[in-house]
């Protein structure tokens, strides 16, 4: 790289602001960093900045490609602008007697708050800080100048540990008998000074830098070596935000807060980032530097107060702060210092805020007119909704308590609850002792779903993001955290050990979902307003929060092109799914309805027959059921589309489990050898070995299982397309999408459609009403994709199930992959959970190819995707890119997928960009 | 499809032939069958054929198309041949007098034998068989060969029991008193063909038809209807035929061999089939039409005796068919008749032959200059060779028995041998009893290996083709039959039942390998002389057939492309692997290695062990073990590459089964509840519980557990790189190249890269000597398969691990899929089972996938295949098609490798094609 750094000397490396005109501009984000475009964009419009320059993220980029060395043109051009500066100051850098002083900070294309490292007051020395002594008169604020550039650059550049200076500033106030800063006198900081250049010998084994430049381009450099440190790759980690960009270094003339009670520091927020109220927001404090504020050494005021301490600047800054908001059109978090009652601002930018806030904050201004409803509906993330929907701890209590284990966040939302290990005891705890509780499990599987659906909450020390714990609990909209592998449980003890400690059944815990940490007590959680109200239990006229909700979404279903269907299994769920937004289901499985009631009992008797006759005859009675439960849904959903899934799990899991029979002969065989019950659970052992698969995800399930037993596939379809007649003929419109899981060859689909063809067809036939019914496929086997221009011959519609899809292209099982999932990410060799977001790279590329083949078969082929995917806003993202035409979340996500939808429109379809 | 046979009048669907001239010729296959293009080709070289003509097979197709429905074009044209026929002949079909007789007869492109029906004697009727009777002064003649037509005609037009006539003519005896046909007299056939004509209006309501013309074309429509018929079918799925050839229908001037004791009928063959011998070899019967030889009602004699009994015709027929395989450079076989002392050969074509008899009767014509040895390469079935490796039934003992029940065609290879239900009682029956024993289970695992080593054959009831027992006794080449279903076992009587048969501990079974079969009986074996030589039993100067199988790989070896390499684990097959023509090791598996003498119980220590201290202990008394392994294989291998594989199986395989332990806790717990076995068990549980995996395929192995353990990848790394130095110090070659298994995402690949260059760049240094190295990959994950462009940057080579990329790709668990693959194949949903043969339209395109993108990234990259498809003729194919480097399989597939690879780079590369 020296040698491109060599070849490319005319290239622009630093940007001058100062003076009402900067070279750069508020655009520029990419090359000066958000801070370096924000001065720039300030001073150009005329707002009180100090003048500086600013070294670009290229030159970053140069920087660790060349051994940690910037080019020498940008040296070159840093000197030339800083002589830019000194004549628009009238002062020199380095002066002896009046030093120009600077401020050296980071500034990346995102704001990373305290990431990155700032040096402030460089260019005093042994020599210049006597010359500002004298200047300004005041010994006092001169040392105590100094002493912090040598502390900061102490700190940030030669890495050494803060402690030893406080420590030093601590025994000096001790001798002197005083407990702040401020009674600390002249000579204090002068002494201070000295000992700390001390301390840097000792620490360094060199002398501090006396000369202004060597600590310009040591500062500079210690700047661009900060973005590679342990806190910035974490914080770039948990947002998403690529090390590739690097960051900017801003030098800018210093300006002072702690020149006397004139001066004053603060930080501030247009509105209030948290409730998104419009409220003027912030603090500051007399006499004191900007990271007096950040480092809460003293208590700051409220900003308020400082129309009365400082009643001309105050006016100034919130008539600054005003044009700021109105001219970048967000709410602003801005930074100033009023030198000596002049006021100075040193930062502005789009202030980060709390989902609520965001809500607020942008419906708000569509209503002020600032922003257009567009710009309000890419402004929000759609993630932060879930913020809206989900009970929350209270945070003053969640502040008092630290966690202690963290899984997967598998459900979001917040829960307290005693601790209990059976579903069984889940449902006696709740419905007999009136008492919440956590379900906590290994892994949970569908008979546990008594018991989850009493929970607050589950907690399982196995299984990822897709587990069945997790997809059921985002089903029900109960908080899970899943995988919580520090969890050991002990059912037989009914207690669980986590890092030393032991919890019993019926003691306190509280899990929170949307960040997978356990708590080991109770914590007060906090409903949601949007929830009260969607479930009838507040007037949505007396909810501010829900008509501002309602209205984002009404502009979001303005612009999204991606219908929005939803995962139900139920007429419940699919309720209130509707009332969520959902537009049609994409998914109902039909397995769960296996397990209510009776059912269980004839499906393990239909499982348990030997010949097809006492087969049908079990399916016989189930085929009521599924009827009504078909009618309900219909019904619930009147008539928007609803895809059912035909019978997808293996039929082991309908049976008790293979080591648990194993284990209970084994006992009786000893205890009463003779019993009859030994012959009868050794029939169902037989028939549980016969069925006992070493991997069943695997196995016989899916259209497998429909192919192999015909009759099965045959009851579900009567009962759908039955189901449907029945609504039809009471006026009620059903659109019935019926889908045949896991097909892989094109055979397998062809002959499932020919048989549900021939069921719907005679069906209709006979009940002469017109019934409009699809009959497709879910995608999800590699296989399907890369023949899907064949499957696509036979089938009416693709529904990607990215669950299994990511199972098999990646070959992870989802109910074991948690663990080292965990350490792939923590490795960094997986940059996200593909479980929760869609793996564009490798999974999308499968994706890609099956949409091209089946719409090469099939143009106007309809595609959506019923994964767990079909909520996350990258994934539909990515959905709309690939042109489906719908994507299908748990009733709880739909809010999120619309607006994630609409943004994927506004971003890609408009070439939408906010401001 | 009507048009377009009205569109295409002018189309050639009937191909005459007679008179030393036809309008076809031999490479006409495809349009008329076999049988039509040899009738073409004799009649073209002088052969006397009696003329006839030839429906292509493009009026089969139409006919399907066109509801059953021959073209009204071909039907002219039929009429037009006719007449030639009659101007040849001076005889007019249909003649009451001297009426032209014909057969019709199917022929497709390849011969299906037995599966398609013949009509002889066409153009009899009440009036014309007085007028032959009269005409050839033979009345027995003529109502025998009526009765023969009007009994052929409703079997195979009118579909009519042939159990029927055959009643009949056994009453007519019986009342003559008589045994044999011969024996009856004209009258007693004038009165049966009047019984027959009864018959066929019973069963059909119809009249027998009288009228020529609606005989024939009823028999021509019957013989394209055939073509559909259940055995047809079945043929041509077991040979790999499509549907879509067709068949032709030939019609054929009758002549007889059945006119008094100067006509004769036989078949032949130029050389013996079964064994290749150099001998005119076949069987006639004077007196008799063809269908007597064919369907064995008199006994044939030998065709050497036909020398005495009709010295001129046998002459005439030695000469022509000395010709005929001249012409033909193959073997020929051949049907015959002689009427009245005249030869006429009716139908000739290459012989089948066993796998024996092909090799030797390619190498004998090679060195008898007949044909070239790429065209003797080509004209080996590689799969053949298999019956020259493997031991087999002795072939008249194994047709007095049938078999029980069938199952996979899992390792090929007869066994017979007593029934045991334990790898111990294997042990313990062979070692102490001193028997042969087939080990019966329902699947096998690593723990089985022992029993596995001594037993003679291996049978499970469950799992596939690539099922542990599949793999492991195709490894040793001991035979295996797998998923036989319809056993089932009890482990705890020791007893299996089949068939409502059951079998005990001790009975005598076998089993054939290659068909999938289980007798209930004992089978006498045969061995296999080249395996003889080859393990240095016998002399190979004493065997003529080890010299002819060596002679053809040897020219196999000039002509193939891929290298092939084997799949070995111990130096004993890594020797035997290299006698068989192994150019390397493509896939040495190091887990199997932990299994054997003590290191099963270092390996569990290992896996117990807490914290990677005692983990590493642990593993590094493992290290010298394995170095000592990898020194034995280098030293086997000589100086050829050795792909070895990092450990690949999940932990738990190497522990105690779950259920077991479980079962043993719960029952102590009963009988000695204070025992302190009971806490050490648990503690062994607790563990197993840890690792417990719902779908082990698809957890935690493979690189997932190198870079989790990344000491157990260390060790192994080292001792592969300490042994290739070790050995390189001793003089001894040694191409070591390290294979990271299961690899899906870039990163995966690199940091196991990275961590195997530093130790083997490290030992390397250390040692001071140079030893080539590669560190690559098995693409096995379809992720890998996906973004191959990404992973090639950090792989030097690629092996496709087919195994498991079948299992993803399709999502089918090689242990469990077994029985929904057999139903898949049963159902033609599956046209193979794709652990058998390279699925190509599904498998196979995301190979094709990973080939482009990887060499798009490292032009040149080394590529594989090490699945147990690289001993698959067909999948070799497709190798050899996409750019392979090489292929690797088990040593007693390597000889079939290197012929089907020599095959492909005939067959593709030079457009070779065989005549």
């Amino acid at each position: 790289m020296a040698t491109k750094a060599a070849a490319k000397k005319s290239e622009k490396f630093v940007y001058f602001f100062g003076g009402g005109k900067a070279d750069g501009h508020g655009k520029m984000k990419d090359l000066l960093g958000g801070k370096g475009a924000g001065l720039a964009e300030m001073t150009n419009a005329g707002v009180p900045v100090p003048p500086g320059f600013t070294i670009t993220t290229d030159v970053c980029a140069l920087f660790y490609k060349n051994k940690n060395q910037v080019p020498t043109a940008a040296d070159e051009q840093m000197v030339e602008a800083m002589k830019k500066i000194e004549k628009l100051q009238g002062k020199k850098f380095g002066d002896r007697n009046d030093p120009l002083l600077v401020s050296v900070r980071s500034g990346a294309k995102f704001s990373m708050p305290g990431m990155m490292d700032t040096v402030l007051n460089l260019g005093l020395n042994d020599e210049s800080v006597k010359g500002l002594a004298a200047k300004t008169g005041n010994e006092w604020f001169a040392y105590d100048a100094y002493r912090r550039f040598i502390q900061m650059f102490g700190k940030v550049v030669l890495n050494i540990d803060s402690e030893l200076f406080e420590h030093e500033i601590s025994q000096q106030k001790k001798k002197r008998k005083v407990k702040t800063d401020v009674d600390l006198v002249a000579d204090d900081w002068k002494q201070l000074a000295e000992t700390f250049k001390g301390i840097v010998k000792k620490q360094t084994g060199k002398a501090f830098p006396q000369d202004p430049w060597t600590q310009l381009r040591m500062s500079r450099d210690a700047v661009f070596g900060s973005w590679n440190n342990p806190r910035a790759i974490t914080y770039r980690k948990l947002n998403d935000i690529s090390a590739d960009l690097g960051t900017a270094v801003n030098v800018q003339t210093m300006v002072f807060g702690n020149m006397g009670n004139t001066s004053a520091t603060g930080v501030g927020f247009t509105r209030n980032p948290a409730t998104g109220e419009k409220a003027f927001y912030g603090e500051y404090m007399i006499n004191a530097q900007g990271e007096d504020v950040v480092a809460g050494i003293r208590t700051p005021k409220p900003i308020a107060e400082m129309e009365k301490d400082l009643p001309q600047a105050y006016k100034e800054l919130r008539k600054i702060t005003s044009m700021l908001e109105k001219h970048y059109k967000d709410v602003q978090d801005f930074e100033f210092t009023v030198q000596e009652g002049k006021l100075y601002m040193l930062q502005t930018r789009d202030g980060k805020r709390t989902g609520p806030a965001a809500v607020k904050i942008a419906v708000d201004m569509v209503r002020e007119k600032l922003i257009t409803d567009r710009q309000a509906v890419v402004r929000v993330d759609p993630a932060s909704l879930d913020q809206l929907l989900h009970p929350i701890f209270d945070p003053k209590e969640r502040l008092k308590v630290s966690s202690a284990a963290k899984g997967l966040p598998a459900s979001p939302g917040a829960a307290t609850g005693k601790v209990v290990f059976t579903a069984d005891d889940a449902v006696e705890w709740v419905n007999k002792k009136k008492t919440k509780v956590i379900l906590v499990r290994q892994e949970t599987s569908p008979d546990d779903i008594h018991g989850m659906h009493v929970a607050e909450g589950i907690m399982t020390s196995t299984g990822g993001m897709t587990s069945h714990a997790a997809v059921v609990g985002r089903q029900m909209g109960t908080p899970c955290i899943a995988g919580v592998g520090d969890v050991k449980i002990n059912y037989k003890n009914k207690t669980f050990t986590v890092g030393g400690k032991t919890v019993k059944e019926g003691d306190m815990i509280s899990i929170d979902g949307s960040t997978g940490e356990l708590f080991l007590s109770a914590i007060p959680t906090m409903a949601s307003e949007i929830i009260q109200v969607v479930s009838g239990k507040l007037n949505p006229a007396k909810s501010q929060k829900y008509k501002d909700f309602k209205d984002l979404l009404a502009w979001a279903d303005k612009y999204r092109k991606l219908g929005i269907r939803t995962n139900a299994d139920t007429p419940n769920d699919a309720s209130m799914a509707v009332v969520m937004g959902a537009e049609g289901i994409g998914l109902c499985r039909t397995e769960h309805m296996f397990f209510e009631g009776g059912r269980l009992k004839i499906m393990q008797q239909m499982i348990m027959a030997t010949d097809e006759k006492s087969r049908r005859a079990a399916l016989a009675k189930l085929l009521p059921m599924q009827k009504k439960d078909f009618i309900g849904i219909f019904k619930a959903m009147q008539g928007r589309p609803v895809t059912i899934r035909l019978l997808d799990p293996p039929l082991h899991e309908f049976l008790p489990k293979r080591e648990d029979l194993m284990v209970q002969i084994a006992q009786l065989e000893i205890t009463t050898p003779n019993s009859p019950k030994i012959k009868q659970m050794g029939k169902v052992l037989a028939r549980v070995n016969d069925l006992h698969e070493f991997n069943p995800m695997l196995g016989l399930r899916g259209c497998r299982l429909g192919l192999t037993f015909p009759e099965v596939s045959e009851m579900q379809i009567k009962a759908i397309i039955e189901a449907a007649i029945e609504c039809v003929k009471k006026k009620i419109p059903a659109k019935p999408e019926i889908m045949i899981p896991l097909t892989g060859i094109r055979a397998e689909m062809a002959r499932a459609r020919e048989q549900a063809e021939q069921i719907c067809q005679d069906a209709v036939k006979k009940a002469k009403v017109k019934v409009p019914y699809l009959i497709g496929t879910m995608i999800e086997v590699p296989r399907a994709a890369a023949t899907a221009d064949e499957i696509a011959e036979v089938a009416e519609f693709f529904s990607f199930g990215t669950n299994d899809l990511t199972q098999m292209t990646f070959g992870y099982s989802r109910d074991d992959a948690g663990r080292f999932i965990t350490h792939y990410l923590d490795t960094n060799i997986l940059e996200k959970d593909p479980f929760q977001t869609l793996d564009q790279g490798g999974v999308g590329r499968l994706i890609q190819t099956a949409v091209k083949l089946g719409r090469e078969t099939r143009p106007g082929l309809k595609i959506g995707i019923c994964g767990e995917h079909g909520g996350d806003p990258a994934s539909i993202d990515f959905c709309h890119n690939n042109g489906f035409d719908y994507v299908s979340c748990s009733p709880f996500r739909v809010p999120i997928a619309r607006l994630a939808a609409a943004r994927a429109a506004l971003l890609k379809d408009a070439g939408f960009i906010d401001k």
